[in-house]
């Protein structure tokens, strides 16, 4: 176990009939409110008038910027951050999944500084205060609700970068799981494959040998994904399954899975973020693409640590522990499968021409993240896996 | 899933060398400190020096309140709050076990009021705000450090009364896991006990039928506090080890179990209090003596929780539900006896003659902490299977 700090100070309110509550939790923060929200689905399902009018009866003054899309995009934070400034607000209410949420976050650091915001993606500024969050969720996903992280699209040049800040936790998130029963199936699988993603990234690439609160930790976290999942297409409109899988989605990626854990990677996510800036497919789809090409080649130089994951995840008891491990990751394959996600680029209509483009645009992250140990080659040979 | 807040603010710096921050960390808080400390074994293990010269190096005026004791009492927190007053102290700093956090807790929301501390143990005044409060960890076990409870005894009535507050939650707290690996082998399997006990009461107690989520974790936390603690005591200087139960007892009660569980009840910890507020017992100590006889008990109640515990904390698959139930139980009771826990009350020198008026006791706390199905005749019926 390595050194850590933690400290999450995100306040969550979770459960049924807690949406009325944002107004008040806002108001604490601000009253010049920034609206931030998606494609208007929302305005469809009354949710849209719950948040404007708990915000209006607390004496909030409204600026809207709704859009945002999924993949969220730098040019579309320009027009909020320029539309915060305008308002003079001093807060941000976020109503969406983590595409909207990330998006609020960049609006959030960008209206308090003069400079670009990209420059806080390519570490050529740092955040040192941002405008206060309050967020809506409506998908069981990316975390962002609970956590310091951000991610966003430049149009301009298409990058898909992210970073963590510890100014970027939400000052209160509302999570009620009502409002995920109309999400359909492939976006509840791609949201339960992405807490699954969160997962493995840490459980594979930390370098630390003793880890076990974190381990457990994690492994509960990802049967859950997927158990819950599971539970939620069976049962699309059942609350309870759905609350369960929306806490395991926040708990995958809230700072707990990894403290302790030293130096982590996030491979599977930094190639990922290349088909989607490409292709603009979901989040979700494009992992359970890449995870099963990565995972078939690194199961082989870490047996233990796969087999381990095999059997405490998968209940696989039998055989060597490298074939033990290799059933791990064939079991979490066939899941993805079961959930109807595509499990190869071939399966999202992308090439094997196509790959020496991905590899590149991959290897502009690798060097933000400081992930040394992966050449434009390495990531080349992971995507001639992922075919 | 029931609804619920989380909100746990507290910053933990864990780790190697993190002690020497407590000055900085304190400092950002306040500049007149109340320093309280034990029985003075950190005077003797170079602690006290490290802490005191980090606060003074902040600028810091130091008040020293030493002498807390294990099961901390209400007539020391008396004097400490005096001392708080008297020096105007606008920070404290507790530097040691749950004992000494717990009753820095009661310094800290009864130096900011006239009226008696105790009134909010007997719930006739409640905590409208607090000293802010900054920890150093010396020993893995109560979970105090990370959470809104406390737990104090008064010497007048001999009654031992805890309860939480969204107020008591330290500001930062320091657990570097080297100064725990002096601690004894049998404080060191009563922390443990008492991570178990955090978990058991949550995870039997529910009424909600469908907590995966909750569930997993609490599992893990068991198991990781059961096999960490083994391998402290057969390396007790191993500070990985170390880490690993240290942060494994701070998960164990710090929110995140019974977040969405709903209500739930803390029988074991209840009878318990009566036993260490008359015969001053270690408080893990007490609870592996409760523990075995509430369990068995509850066990036949509830088969399909029991067995689910036993099964996925202890591997036992044989059986029926009530004999994989029972087993676990029993599975759990050797892991007491060979940590050298007592299992009884008799190996605690109580005989059967006293279980009524440590049952009566009892029920004083039973009526604070609103624990109505319990009666006076269900807890003696509970300590005579604990004889």
């Amino acid at each position: 176990m390595q050194n850590f700090v933690f400290h999450n100070p995100t306040k969550i309110l979770f459960g049924k009939n807690t949406i009325p509550s944002i107004g008040a939790e806002t108001a604490l923060l601000g009253k010049r409110v920034l609206f931030v929200y998606g494609s208007g689905s929302i305005k469809h399902n009354g949710l849209y008038d719950t948040v404007l009018q708990s915000l209006q009866s607390q004496g909030c003054i409204v600026t809207e910027h709704g859009g945002v899309q999924s993949n969220p995009l730098l040019s579309h934070a320009h027009a909020g951050i320029a539309l915060a400034k305008k308002h003079d607000c001093d807060v941000v209410c976020a109503v969406g999944g983590g595409s909207v949420i990330d998006e609020a976050k960049a609006i959030c650091a960008g209206a308090l500084v003069q400079h670009d915001v990209w420059k806080f993606f390519t570490g050529k500024k740092s955040i040192k205060s941002i405008l206060p969050l309050t967020t809506v969720l409506t998908l069981a996903a990316s975390g962002s609700e609970m956590n310091s992280g951000m991610v966003l699209t430049n149009d301009a040049t298409s990058q898909k970068f992210g970073f963590a800040n510890k100014h970027l936790y939400p000052k209160t998130s509302i999570l009620d799981p009502t409002v995920t029963c109309s999400v359909p199936p492939d976006y509840t699988a791609y949201g339960a494959i992405d807490a699954v993603a969160h997962v493995l990234e840490f459980y594979f690439t930390t370098k630390d040998p003793y880890t076990p609160v974190q381990d457990r930790l994690m492994e509960g976290l990802a049967i859950n994904a997927m158990e819950c999942c599971d539970a939620v297409l069976a049962a699309p409109d059942d609350y309870q399954k759905r609350a369960a899988l929306m806490w395991t989605a926040t708990l995958a990626l809230n700072g707990l899975t990894n403290a302790g854990l030293g130096k982590i990677g996030v491979p599977m996510h930094m190639i990922e973020h290349s088909l989607s800036a490409f292709y603009n497919i979901p989040h979700g789809a494009g992992l359970a693409a890449v995870i099963p090409g990565w995972m078939k080649i690194h199961c082989i130089d870490q047996p233990e640590r796969f087999s381990q994951f095999a059997e405490r995840v998968f209940a696989i008891r039998d055989g060597s522990k490298e074939e033990r491990a290799a059933k791990g990751v064939d079991a979490l394959i066939n899941w993805f499968t079961k959930v109807n996600a595509p499990t190869t680029l071939t399966a999202l209509n992308i090439q094997e021409k196509d790959i020496p483009k991905i590899a590149e645009n991959a290897m502009t992250l690798a060097k933000i993240w400081r992930m040394r140990d992966y050449s434009k080659e390495r990531v080349e040979s992971i995507l001639l896996k992922c075919l």
